[in-house]
């Protein structure tokens, strides 16, 4: 896997039952990941010669992040190297302009965008969806990097004067933020976890509630549907998050990620099959496992670095209180330094009634984070 | 964790997500728990040097084993090393007659039992409680080594010629064997598991089945006080593994493991707090998790090596097969080469109906192993 951060630390731990020896292309040696795992590499996923002496021996290449360049893992595929996902798939995660265009040939529904090569472009836009909109640059975003509400054209102007590529999406008025995540292998099959809820706070995920609450049978078919449509349109192994936003008037695609997702982090308890276990089967082409929820009701709480990314007699003696005061719920720290915002961890709940289990993630997440600070 | 067998492989990958760092003291490399942890030093459990060594910068140390020296333990806390358990406790699981003495003192039923220096010794045993008779080793011992159920006194020779230390015990008649699993922490909180049967074939466990299948509200109670009462008595720290008999006249203690057992692995998928976690946060003093099962029924069936010790076309193929044909199983492999008898993993399935869960448990472990060739 290239990448060590919280992502390849749980696939490792995944990959371990599964009887697999998980290699690591690591930044350094104190990432998440390479701090846990045997088969550990350093090394710069942007260099081709890096990418090529880590994938030599590995039955296949996946990855943590859509950052390392399409041409060099069109390169590893010259090579010979079986990369899951394929370079043709991760292009249209990692370049949004070409998602949007082939998601919009496929019929499938997304927010209204174009791309925009200038402010007068956005203007044009602008006039036409109305004001507020998002600006995204085509490259390199994810945790809310990467996207800008603009109220006008001045606002617009300072974005584009960073010189990325753009494109401009519609604001919509969403009723809620969800995700439908799913597995493919190479071989075909299909797999699909439980349509969940996701909540954001400026622009990062901190709060999945599985299954999505209140929703239809019918909407939760349709992004399953739309899910497995797109893994098997696209050609996506392994697993595919789709974040979707839900509008009065139906679904609409806002990202997708072919990666393990936060969205599904409260599969590793939730679920008979953790998306990183899943991702590994997909990967490695094995039969995909059963995504049958445990609970009722599952609730993941993202750890956030609180903003002086100082905890003051360390988070040990919180982890301390935390677990005698929420026996029941699971903590995952990623082994990170704390700094602001940053995900450090998460913590997962499991139960029969969604305010109780939905509060004990909050609070156990909240004194993590917050100590006696904390509401 | 000194030793680096599967259970400290499991270990590892329970400390993953509690963001610990397990150090490993592997015999070799290639070791299950060498392949996939971080920080693996390779020494000799028996040499107090490499103990010291390895020792220096931990914050605890604990087993995947009973066989280091208990002289050596107590070396390591002169040192000021802080050892869970103690030397003092694990002395119990070392020594079976100072187990036996122990218990006998605080009243625990036991098989009716004597120290044996000669046949002349066995032989009065034999003519009190009949025979046959077991004679175990009192040092050394597991998965039926160091255990001889013998006919006579011809045979009870043959096995004292080894030279040993033996104890005689009484060959009890059983209705079955329990295990009450139990943890506890230095500041003496102890959790207990749901009570489960064992069952074993020639010494070595093979299924469990969680939680033991009628068994009487009020055996099951006892078994755990039993077994929280050993714990606080002997000053157990980290896991403690109570088998028992279950006889028509009630229950008898078997044996003592003080370290994560086979009988407690179903705990992984089964439990909130897997027996793995549990001992991490026992030897750490962190309040100990939830012990809830996340199931009514939960079944392991361990992966025995077959008596060729090859597998025709390679574990792989037989993997994907288990797969797809048993897509909710949950497979561990330890990394290990296969050899006649050996552990090699196991399975665990869960779910509503015994027969239904403990079928698919059956069947995917014998299809493991025995291939096409299966019953």
């Amino acid at each position: 896997m290239v990448g060590a951060g919280q992502l390849a630390r749980m696939t490792h731990q995944a990959a371990i039952p599964l009887g697999q020896s998980l290699r690591i292309l690591a930044d350094s040696r104190d990432d998440g990941a390479a701090l846990v795992a045997a088969d550990v590499e350093v090394g710069d996923y942007r260099n081709l010669d890096d990418l090529r002496a880590f994938a030599r021996g590995c039955d296949v290449v996946t990855f943590d992040h859509e950052h390392v360049p399409n041409e060099h893992v069109q390169a590893l595929e010259a090579d010979g190297v079986a990369v899951q996902p394929t370079s043709a798939a991760l292009r249209y995660a990692q370049d949004k302009q070409a998602m949007r265009e082939r998601l919009a040939a496929l019929g499938i529904p997304c927010p209204r965008w174009v791309p925009v090569a200038s402010v007068v472009d956005v203007e044009a836009f602008g006039a036409e969806v109305g004001w507020p909109l998002v600006l995204k640059s085509t490259h390199g975003g994810y945790d809310g990097k990467g996207v800008w509400i603009v109220a006008d054209v001045d606002e617009a102007s300072e974005v584009l004067a960073i010189g990325a590529s753009f494109l401009a999406e519609e604001r919509v008025l969403i009723v809620r933020e969800l995700a439908a995540d799913v597995a493919r292998s190479p071989y075909g099959q299909g797999a699909v976890w439980p349509v969940v809820e996701t909540v954001q706070q400026n622009g990062i995920c901190v709060e999945v509630v599985a299954p999505a609450p209140g929703l239809s049978e019918e909407l939760a078919q349709e992004a399953q549907s739309l899910a497995l449509r797109i893994a098997e349109e696209l050609g996506v192994t392994g697993v595919l998050a789709v974040e979707l936003f839900q509008t009065v008037d139906g679904l609409l695609v806002n990202e997708l990620a072919m990666r393990p997702h936060n969205s599904a982090h409260w599969t590793i308890e939730g679920a008979r099959t953790s998306q990183f276990e899943q991702h590994l089967r997909a990967v490695l082409d094995y039969p995909l496992g059963s995504t049958t929820p445990t609970a009722p009701v599952v609730v993941m709480a993202n750890l956030l670095g609180g903003p002086d990314g100082v905890v003051p007699k360390g988070i040990d003696e919180r982890v301390h209180h935390c677990m005698a005061h929420w026996p029941e719920v699971k903590i995952h720290l990623y082994g990170k330094q704390f700094r602001p915002g940053r995900k450090v961890g998460h913590v997962t709940a499991l139960g029969d009634d969604l305010e109780y289990v939905r509060g004990r993630a909050r609070a156990a997440a909240d004194y993590l984070m917050n100590g006696d600070r904390g509401a």
